[in-house]
């Protein structure tokens, strides 16, 4: 079963290149596509946080496989699965990150903390609500503090 | 630009029609498919919560489309886009969810809190690292604890 779907948005920014960290050096906007309406985003501005669902079109479809390896290559680290991981290389090549958003106009967002670089298409946009965040204390394995300690910081 | 997307897994659950509340008497399996092999869950029993991106095949083709409505047509709430709220009729018909993880069999899932009817194709399936959650406190509109009152309510 082949799922056709097509952007809603665009990502803009000044990062052109994929690097793993620092993101949240970087501000974005989101501008929706000419086929989407204004009103689309009425009442998003009432919203601290979104969810992005993007497709990350820079990914070689060679590597969008499901993949069994140490994350980052880092062999002090556990073989692990696509599906135990958040990287880039995965089936669907599918992004989701939660970003602030910072001001609404118009057709256009400008959000905080979005890992996209400039030009990825976005394929949905959901606002955070408290009902949705998970239940329960979150678990965690170690190996990922390693990996991430540098994701988020500013240079 | 059209993008192509497949089924990595698909939900198997007791509820086979669309229902909007009651969510958390449900629990789910997640299988993956044929083409994606067992190591692909390595490591994911490690987790707690697990997110979800799944394809709500279901939605009609003519009610994917941006909207500007009274949430579940409540002429009380107020009018709102697409992207102001998480229901099914959406462009491109992506769900997303953040799961309990409950058990990991080989490549069979056992999960809790998936809003997903039975036969629902998945697109991907990420781990929650507390790295990714929202930064800062989550604001949102009082209309949402209305219209989400007995959405996960046990019945």
């Amino acid at each position: 079963m082949k799922i056709e779907l097509e952007a809603i948005a665009f990502v803009k920014n000044s990062r052109k290149e994929l690097i793993d960290d620092n993101w949240s050096s970087i501000e974005s906007e989101i501008e929706l596509t000419e086929n989407i309406f204004t009103e689309a985003f009425e009442g998003i501005e009432n919203f601290s946080h979104l969810v992005i669902i993007f497709f990350m079109n820079k990914v070689k479809d060679e590597k969008a496989i499901a993949q069994y390896r140490h994350p980052r290559n880092n062999e002090s680290l556990p073989k692990l699965g696509t599906y135990a991981q958040r990287n880039k290389n995965r089936p669907n090549k599918l992004g989701l990150t939660t970003v602030e958003l910072l001001e609404r106009n118009a057709r256009i967002l400008k959000v905080k903390n979005l890992d996209a670089i400039d030009g990825t298409p976005i394929l949905d946009i959901k606002p955070v609500m408290k009902q949705f965040e998970p239940k329960g204390e979150i678990k965690q394995p170690e190996w990922t503090n390693e990996i991430l300690k540098n994701y988020w910081k500013t240079k």
